[in-house]
């Protein structure tokens, strides 16, 4: 589900609290709800480990300490992340029916109105009035200790009971028994009066103080700049909070250039940024990250046809690509939540070790976005329907998948440990497609001619694919550093293949060598790595 | 030449149009000047239409009137800049010594202390106390016209002569008779008093009123914006002006992580912002535009060798890809002209229909930028060299390209107009592997089972290549918009087809055919795909 509030978007803090908090209740065992929980975090920090050591992912200007939310792909997660956006462009765009571009990231401040970020895209905030620190309010909340937000909430049900308008609403959520004493003060956030009653009991998180909270209001998080040598409000431009806008905009541009006609799409991959006050989970909410977003053009009677074929299809490419159907799921919006502009959507989710979380969202955005921006900037964004003779604004169903979430879903889908030989062997079992690097080339020994063997090898391969050379250390150690980086094929010159002139390859998940003649190993590699869609 | 000021990394406006001047005063027939400056304009023009016909380039938010100095590509344009990408990722990453990264737009502000563009990256502006309308003062400069030039000129050496201490400066000026009116200018520019009473001679080109210039300032390049909820001086982060930093933060991260050991390389491609105050000449001057930049770390006294040895490989790169050899030269920047950082730099420029144009910068940048970050920073980034047990800062050769400038070289470079059996003919002869689209099929006429064998060879061609199918027109039109997007083979499916089961196959530039079999016709395009660096 996506978008216009950060909090619809995708899962906020809270909600993944409150799924945990109501599984914790469920299963009342919470002794091993902690130690499940103790050991998912263990997977996570183990990746966020295994990234930085193999040069996946740095955190960002590291040597300045970090900047929060924001992070640096190295060498072999660059190689992964253009896999992941090279796929999905062939998957997407390979067909007659979708365009591509790639739009700016600065646009017109005017399109943020018509898409309803500059109004809505916000976040409640308070200030303490002492200390002067920002607080995002959902999050204030949560910070409280259970046994203390016990404490409140008697404290508040007695205080509030002389004011009845109050009192009303609050007895309704205190006897909604479905509710779990989180989700109560979650609730108790969504009302203005009782936000303000709550607000007047807590303590500041940074200087302890009771009752200095300011009213909540709301934050963008949009970021803004000034484009042009003035700084004021004339010259604001904000960073986008996501792709699909520049879609939208160019909508007639691409349809006259290309001249699709109904259903088309229109792809692009691009950065967007969001000033999220909590940033958390490794990539997974992030300040800048990457989107992969399709929007198909349809006519509205044909809806419902082409939101169900983008749902199935989209979740089959996470699927062709190798990730667990076990840790894919659905997650349909009920009617009573959508978006206002959505009449129907459902989210991708994988189950990370923190949990479920959305990898991709499909919508119906209905004509929501095109006649805003028809409104907006006064051009038609009509559509000419040359069999009917109508004129009318497509419906928009919107695949938009994260490409930063994606490749951390990639990233631990395809991570194992297992034991071979009694040894631990950490194996990176990405699809060949995506891997970082294709094949290694291994010399048995660094002499005997079999260097030179190896580096014709290399030379014939390198024009084609990423290859890794090398010659350091024992063979079984060599396989195992490209088990560690997802190398899906390891080629090894040997004693046999100075007489012979053939070459083991072998594969990494089964471990399983075969034998190959040299001339045939580009051939091999190449076939291995077709697409298969 | 690089980029710590704007004004010293590409050409600005000033020095082209003072070329262009002296080129002017040089001919001595101006009139014919004029008429190929038209020329060139009506080329640059037609390029910039086609672009958008046919789906290269849009004006970004074109629907809200635009944003100046920012563009979007459209679905063609999209697919060269890809390939460009890709052929640039290819070269200077698939070898042993180069590794990539793709790090966060949003760097930690100390990064730009560090680098110097806090400080340095500016250009001078004024202020019109009147009418608050702000300017660049060179091109403040600029718009006079030049009999008015030469009038000011006069008065401004009649009212300075008491003055002796600016007298004297603008004597020297005044008597160096290798300069134009323009480059006296210029040259006022660069003195404070100088430039104080040139101001106070001068008409604001906004409200008209005289004398009513603030002093010069210094006005930084960079877009600002704040990370987190306050927008305060503490929260302030820059739009990266470059990608470079990028790579010199994570030096340490990338060689722990990759092994790799002097010399070796770092490669990025990705978005940059400059605040520019004056945009122009298409995608040449841009706020938002992209580079391939790749940072190569030498021991110090290999410097030459290396600088030498990128300064050859990088200008390969563009000849390999088709690009003109007569529109390529280098601009090497005399000794007195480096920046500050620098040991010795050179251009590649492009012919571009309004003159040269900087597409490449190769630089020794010494240890400059990594002595910064350890003093900025606090954390050594000293490399350790196994064989010589020494710790030192090693050297880089920088090699900056920028995409978007390529982008436009290569469109521009390949556009030509024939004359085709009395017919124009536009064609973009592009090289086959930066192509949008690799082939189109064609049934000759779109019955007799034609369509259905050209939908058998599109499906087979599909997975690997970007095809277009096109069954509409007479095949010579068909043929020609073809021509107009650069796909450099035409499929056609004719009535020999069906009886044996061979198509022609017809090649964009010699507009020669040959027959081929079915089966073979994706073993030929591949063939003639293949990277010939």
């Amino acid at each position: 589900m996506r978008l216009l509030t950060s909090s619809c978007n995708f899962e906020t803090e809270g909600t993944i609290k409150r799924k945990i908090f109501s599984l914790y209740l469920a299963l009342k065992i919470p002794e091993d709800l902690v130690i499940e929980k103790q050991k998912k975090n263990d997977t996570i920090e183990k990746i966020v480990s295994l990234a930085k050591r193999k040069g996946f992912v740095f955190q960002s200007s590291e040597i300045y300490g970090g900047l929060n939310g924001c992070w640096d792909y190295g060498p072999l997660g660059v190689e992964l992340l253009k896999n992941i956006k090279e796929e999905w462009w062939r998957f997407m765009t390979y067909r007659e029916d979708i365009e591509g571009i790639d739009a700016a990231i600065l646009m017109h401040p005017r399109v943020w109105e018509a898409s309803g970020h500059v109004e809505n895209f916000t976040d409640p905030m308070v200030d303490c009035k002492q200390c002067k620190a920002r607080f995002r309010l959902d999050t204030l909340a949560e910070q409280i200790a259970d046994k203390k937000k016990e404490k409140i909430y008697k404290e508040l049900v007695e205080s509030l009971k002389d004011d009845i308008a109050i009192s009303e609403k609050l007895v309704k959520i205190h006897s909604d028994e479905s509710l779990s004493l989180d989700e109560k003060f979650g609730a108790m956030l969504e009302d203005k009066d009782l936000t303000k009653a709550l607000l007047a009991k807590l303590n500041c998180p940074q200087c302890g103080n009771a009752g200095t909270f300011t009213a909540a209001r709301q934050f963008n998080l949009m970021f803004k700049t000034f484009i042009g040598p003035l700084e004021d409000s004339s010259a604001v431009v904000y960073l986008r909070p996501e792709t699909a806008q520049g879609i939208y905009v160019n909508f007639l541009n691409v349809q006259g250039a290309s001249r699709q006609k109904l259903p088309f799409g229109i792809a692009q991959i691009g950065k967007a940024f969001r000033n999220e006050i909590n940033t958390k989970n490794f990539l997974f909410r992030t300040r800048e990250f990457e989107q992969m977003e399709m929007q198909y053009f349809v006519k509205p009677e044909d809806d419902k046809k082409f939101y169900d074929y983008w749902k199935e299809r989209r979740m089959n490419w996470f699927k062709s690509l190798g990730m667990t159907p076990e840790k894919l799921r659905y997650h349909d919006h009920p009617k009573d939540k959508l978006a206002h502009y959505a009449k129907e959507a459902t989210d991708i989710e994988y189950e990370f070790p923190f949990g479920w979380g959305e990898i991709e969202g499909i919508h119906n955005r209905t004509n929501f976005d095109l006649t805003r921006h028809e409104q907006f900037s006064g051009k038609s964004q009509k559509y000419f329907d040359e069999e009917s003779k109508e004129k009318f604004i497509p419906f928009i169903i919107e695949t938009s998948a994260g490409a930063s979430r994606s490749f951390m879903a990639f990233l631990v889908d395809s991570y194992y440990e297992e034991t071979v030989k009694d040894e631990m062997r950490a194996v990176l079992r990405f699809h060949p497609r995506l891997a970082p690097i294709k094949a290694a080339i291994l010399p048995l020994v660094n002499k005997d001619g079999m260097p030179e063997v190896a580096r014709k090898i290399e030379a014939e391969l390198r024009p084609f694919l990423r290859v890794f050379y090398d010659d350091k250390g024992a063979v079984g150690r060599r396989y195992r550093r490209m088990d560690e980086v997802g190398t899906p094929y390891a080629i090894t010159v040997d004693t046999q293949t100075l007489e012979d002139q053939t070459v083991t390859i072998r594969e990494r998940d089964s471990m399983e060598q075969i034998r190959v003649s040299i001339d045939k190993v580009l051939g091999y590699l190449l076939d291995k790595l077709k697409v298969n869609y």
